[in-house]
């Protein structure tokens, strides 16, 4: 076999065989097949495409070119959530717990932040000796006890994924379906869960800002993962504006033992439900949605899924008294507001410039090694449709810089009030391929 | 300025600027651009193309990248051809002839043969003594003494054109229209020609076997070396079957020799006639292409065109006497007859297959430092259209070896005798675009 002849297949669009595949992902891994080879490929893809038997295909090879989880020794149906990012995306802690608490098993890896959007190990790491390196057996038999674990990745998980990534970002050929799908699902599936549930997010936050691409993009996932073995559904949610009231680590721990003691934002709590319902149906605990939704309802009213999270940080090693005293955890050394320049109706709320924002008081990594400062970040008090008066306050910035010339002009950017504006729909669609 | 964005561009379907083909010729150059990088860039070439005016930066930025010539000293409107390759195709030898016989200059630079196509400069060395690696200032004295040369190129000719097309090579980006015609004419515009004229093969033994992406490529060719300020035209002739009746480098000498004294081969002198009497016009000799189609029958009539050639061969320091007597160049050791296998008409006569058997033979190059043998060769008797009697000779094999089983298999694949047939067209057009 010869690589320029799989090139050639794929540039006159036709569907790579098996062995194509399995010859490529194995000469990135050996590093047999030279970087000019394996870009001409990416870019031929790019314009080509993919069917799903070979994105399921190329999402396997990469996965069985690294260490991957067998779960098997768990009871139950594992599920699990992925998300494409989003600003003050703090989903994945209130709904591992609430879902937990039905006695579901979770075991969930998760990933650091980069660029605008956080990253749900960052977040945790805020609580005071939360430690998400676990070992696999750790990993697993925290699972056993307590029904749930938020850690990293241990072990070298889709090498080929990571060198192939790193060559897109320089060869433009990041935003091609067949090779975001195939990347992402092949780091879920080595994840060893049985079902996943996926949350694609759209709009001006998201990197799928058209509302199509998200379909797409969710359509390959769902169809890679079910051809994969597992059960696997996705939606839509909105992302033009940050989830939620709180953009940054401690600020989105706060948000989440809120919403666990119920009185978090509706739109973070719909947004959980929503995942939810469909993982509690997905984990055979429910018969349908709407039952599902209720059971989850009654995790937050009775105190189970609090308790769950609890439960999770005394034993990840975090300090668990932070569940009822917020101060335990980091936080800024000064407040300061950004008021309203006029009075109206909120009608632009960027999530990008928020995260980025927040990215730049130190909540986020402009490179991946940078540290985070997690104290600081920033609140926002109105969302899209309401109404504002001038002078009152839109976000309070917690920051332990005093310059704050660059956050202020991102906000400033972000910010846009109008006579009239609408709220807009946080739950788009549900992706169910046939 | 970087890379990516380029490619980006590039991949979006813009039109480069000239700054940013200047970088990425540049970056091939230096070497700051890795492989990766420029074969992503050639892959989007592929798919979105490139209009005429990024061609022509394309190729004057690659021209400029080498050595190129200054033929201003030499006086008079200087004329060249480029073919895109054939078997059999010895036209430019008895054309320079004919043109220069008629006082317009003909500084030719011309190349080596690979796989089933013959070179021009290996023909002229089956001649006793002939020199093609002429310093710049023999070359142009040369010209300016008896109106011809033909040699290879001095010094580095377009190095970034070279170092793209190993990288195309190996990343299935060899047939692009847009590279194709740059890498051509960047070496050609670094000949330093006023006028240019260019036989763009088609047919079952051509590069371009459809006639449609020959024309393409022609017209690519024309305008880019228009947009140079050469005078440009093409033709597009036919490569189903080889050109004249000898394939082999003293075969191909001896049958332009024969064409020089009114002995050559119908469809030889016919192309040889339409291409002369472009550059004729293009040299200001002639009005009009009948009147320089008439003029250079003059030039064989009055043997003109022969002194010609036998003074090239002299000044160049071959043996001059090979004129009169062709066994003063190499000959094979013996002739093989290949007999018709029945009665009919030729309707069949592959250029591919005869070309790599007078390759297996010796006579051409399958690696670029193989050494020739120039007497080894194949006559074909007969062409597609003409009547054969089974067991009548349809090849003669001259050969220095005894095992010609691989060369009769090809002999054999490339023929096919009907009941009838039609003798193929041979210059299906003139290309010249507005």
């Amino acid at each position: 076999m010869r690589m320029v002849d799989i090139i050639d297949h794929k540039r006159q669009g036709q569907e790579l065989t098996d062995e194509e595949i399995q010859y490529f992902v194995d000469g990135v891994v050996n590093q047999t097949i030279p970087d000019y080879q394996i870009s001409a490929l990416l870019m031929a893809i790019y314009f080509q495409s993919m069917t799903t038997s070979e994105q399921t295909t190329l999402t396997m090879k990469m996965m069985e070119s690294g260490d991957h989880l067998d779960l098997s020794s768990i009871p139950g149906i594992k599920v699990d959530k992925h998300s494409t990012g989003g600003v003050g995306d703090k989903t994945s802690l209130p709904l591992a717990a609430m879902v937990a608490a039905l006695g579901i098993p979770v075991p969930m890896i998760s990933g650091r932040g980069l660029g605008h959007t956080g990253g749900t190990l960052d977040k945790l790491e805020a609580i005071p000796g939360f430690k998400v390196d676990l070992s696999e057996e750790e990993f697993k038999d925290q699972v056993k006890q307590i029904g749930l674990a938020i850690v990293g990745a241990t072990g070298e998980i889709a090498p080929a994924d990571k060198y192939i990534y790193a060559l897109r970002d320089v060869t433009d050929t990041v935003d091609s379906i067949p090779l975001i799908a195939s990347s992402i699902m092949s780091k879920k599936i080595a994840s060893g869960t049985d079902a996943l549930i996926i949350d694609v997010k759209t709009g001006a936050g998201a990197f799928m800002k058209a509302e199509d691409d998200a379909v797409k993009l969710a359509e390959a996932l769902v169809r890679i993962g079910r051809q994969a073995g597992l059960d696997c559904k996705a939606i839509i949610s909105d992302m033009n504006q940050p989830l939620g009231h709180k953009v940054g680590n401690t600020l989105e721990i706060e948000e989440t033992l809120d919403l666990l003691k119920g009185k978090g934002p509706a739109d973070l709590l719909e947004l959980v439900l929503t995942l939810g319902s469909q993982m509690v149906v997905m984990g055979k605990k429910a018969s349908d949605i709407a039952v599902g939704r209720k059971m989850l309802e009654q995790t937050i009213e009775d105190g189970s899924a609090l308790a769950k999270f609890k439960a999770m940080i005394e034993a990840q090693g975090g300090d668990p008294r932070v569940v009822d005293d917020y101060s335990l955890m980091p936080h800024a050394k000064q407040k300061v507001d950004f008021l309203a320049p006029r009075s109206g109706v909120i009608s632009q709320l960027t999530a990008d410039e928020i995260g980025v924002a927040a990215m730049l008081l130190g909540g986020g990594r402009q490179k991946s090694d940078d540290q985070l400062n997690y104290g600081v970040g920033i609140e926002v008090h109105k969302k899209i449709g309401e109404i504002v008066t001038k002078g009152e306050p839109v976000f309070t910035i917690h920051t332990d810089q005093d310059d704050l010339t660059e956050v202020k002009a991102l906000l400033r950017a972000s910010l846009m009030v109008e006579e009239t504006a609408q709220a807009p729909t946080l739950i788009h669609q549900i992706v169910d391929p046939k």
